[in-house]
């Protein structure tokens, strides 16, 4: 009964909030991120210190390196939160703009206003930095944000938001349009996932499990950022030093994130050829292969490919390779075991370029590109709030525009139906 | 079992349809729908034949009269949907367009390239004329639809998509683009809901209580069509005739449908004035009114307005009426009872119409203008598929361009993430 009582006084001030946030000046906005970002270079020590709590508390809990590291917040870490807030002030306000205005029959006008979606509720894991950006995000798109971070991180959140808030608030931004959630109990997230009379849409940032939940619990609108299990094929008709490069690229760049590729498909004509050069390479910055049998046998060195190999995003130095024989079977591999978030052909020959992009059902298609490319500042968006893996409002790399509707709005002299 | 194994098969062969109908050409669909409505005129007998079994079993159900007229397949109603695809087969083709596109700074050009949404599920009520509509417009935009009707209308639709898929897939349309739930059972709306991974968008369009199912159980994105509890603001500063002329006709031009106004707010300046000759024009054509007290001091006769009047779509021709002071009085009475569809202001201020515009959440917002001109075809979009009140994707009426989303597209030469 508290924790409803709690998360509905929530979502009500979210809502009012959100209600001063649609006639929000630009200049106010953009001062509220600069304050912001001040705010959290000011209070560096009193984050790190809260910090330091939850890093200790997870080293009792023994989490493992790799969590503690994305929990912790390093000096480096709080600077690059202020300069993303900076970034995001710089951005241009997408809120106002009146779209494809048209003057109809009748003599009414009628176009699409862009407007703030409203309450957006991200729920996230352990990494506090999501709260800045997240926060920053939703502010410059006029919305109110409840945000629901990790149990791992409490205190370094309710530390950072008690400082984004008062500083955005000292600039004129609305009083309770930045909040946390500050219980671990989880109860609070299936209580905010009922109220979709008060919040508009919810992000889900983080593992797969995390997002099955709130799909599943949801009556609020969802936008999913599933994980990219991403492929790159080389095809028969490739330059196979680009071929190479991009594949590379893609693998090793940073490989613990959802744009680098995790299978690489390699035209049987050209396997023989490529794979043996590929492989080396890889070799020497130590990525583990696991391959078909017929990767095997161009590579018997090759650990052996199982069927879940070909849906696994590893985030790791791993790579899963397959021969095939054509672009189709390429296509079809990527249907059955990709996850639609962005896959590459390198090629020469123009058809089956428009071929992998027509067929291909991913949020990106890339040709002779590496697949790290797929990112909001890499596109032109600026900031982004993820990577949408849905096929509904916003697909792909999300920037600040797509926390943003619309409205229609008509200007008549009395016009009626006839 | 049964019922599970038989939506399996109708998504998973909806889904591998979908992906036939991707690189569908233009012609090849316009000619679909040219056959789909020959094929209706064609068999109106037959047509008609079923339609009389659904119609005879509902009068013996004791269904009502206004809802057998809905269920009723008349000869007009059938040109009617013959005209409909007809215009949907005229309507420009909203895929394969490549918009937005640039060129960064690494070289790489970058656009969103617009592509079908997939597969997607229509639920409905009795109307059976939204089965050649809802097929059409899904067609158009290249998905493969699932279709489920009311039970009521079971022998018209199974009729109909007969015709209907028969019609296209003869012109070249992928077999199972069409495809019609073909029992009664409600278990098979649960199992639809359930099929996130075949299904990629779920519209749901009839009363409150099935949408409110439908977005209870669904894990797949549903996009809403409430009810319209829309208003009328006559200003202190409005034209009072043209204000009672848009009334009237938002009231009674149509009053069954979502878009007719439901309550119109008066202000206090000009209520003794406006009130008494706009309720004497309704009273000739039977209007009942409803009233708050201060209205019921002008007009005595009035019934009293309750609570639950201000948040009723009467979809009939009863009004409720309510004076207030100002232009904050009635925003915020329309942002508590309103159902965030359409709503107008009428006035001569030019800073009031702003204020409303930026103020009342809506999806039109409407300036000296009748509400009933919230439509698709008003607005230029063609044939809608409905009036959305959901803010993601697509917010008020929406046309075939709403059936269909983007994938971003990447042309490189070799470009790597630095």
């Amino acid at each position: 009964m508290q924790i409803e009582e709690y998360v509905a006084e929530k979502v009500r001030t979210a809502k009012a909030a959100s209600r001063r946030m649609v006639s929000l000046a630009t200049r106010v906005k953009d001062e509220a991120l600069l304050r912001m970002a001040r705010g959290v270079e000011d209070s560096a020590e009193l984050v790190k210190q809260q910090n330091g709590r939850d890093v200790e508390a997870a080293r009792q809990k023994g989490l493992s390196g790799a969590m503690l590291d994305r929990l912790r917040l390093s000096d480096k870490r709080i600077i690059g939160m202020a300069q993303e807030l900076r970034e995001i002030a710089a951005l241009p306000d997408p809120v106002g703009a009146l779209e494809e205005m048209v003057r109809r029959p009748s003599g009414i006008r009628v176009g699409k206003l862009r407007v703030p979606i409203g309450v957006i509720g991200i729920i996230y894991e352990s990494r506090p930095d999501v709260t800045a950006d997240a926060a920053g995000l939703c502010l410059k798109a006029g919305n109110a944000v409840i945000l629901r971070g990790g149990s791992e991180a409490i205190n370094s959140n309710i530390c950072l938001v008690k400082i984004l808030s008062e500083a955005a608030c000292s600039a004129g931004m609305a009083e309770h349009a930045i909040q946390l959630i500050e219980t671990t109990d989880r109860k609070a997230v299936t209580e905010m996932l009922k109220a979709e009379e008060w919040i508009d849409l919810v992000i889900p940032r983080g593992g797969k499990e995390l997002i099955k939940t709130v799909v599943e619990h949801s009556r609020i609108p969802v936008i999913k950022h599933y994980e990219g299990v991403c492929h790159i094929y080389v095809d028969d008709e490739a330059d196979l030093e680009m071929a190479q490069k991009l594949c590379f690229n893609a693998k090793i760049q940073r490989p613990g994130v959802c744009n680098a590729m995790e299978t690489l498909l390699v035209n049987a004509e050209v396997a023989k050829d490529f794979i043996p050069r590929m492989l080396e390479q890889f070799a020497q910055v130590g990525v583990e292969i696991r391959g078909c049998p017929r990767t095997r046998e161009i590579a018997p060195k090759v650990k052996k490919a199982t069927e879940d190999d070909w849906y696994t995003e590893y985030l790791d130095l791993i790579l899963s390779v397959k021969v095939v024989d054509s672009l189709e079977e390429a296509i079809i591999h990527i249907s059955q075991y990709g996850s639609a978030h962005t896959d590459a052909i390198v090629t020469r020959n123009y058809f089956k370029t428009q071929q992998f992009i027509t067929e291909v059902d991913s949020s990106s298609v890339m040709v002779n590109a590496s697949t790290r490319l797929s990112d909001g500042g890499v596109y032109g968006l600026g900031a982004e709030i993820g990577i949408s893996t849905d096929k509904l409002h916003a697909r792909g790399p999300m920037g600040v525009k797509d926390l943003t509707t619309y409205k229609w709005v008509v200007y008549g002299e009395g016009q009626i139906r006839e």
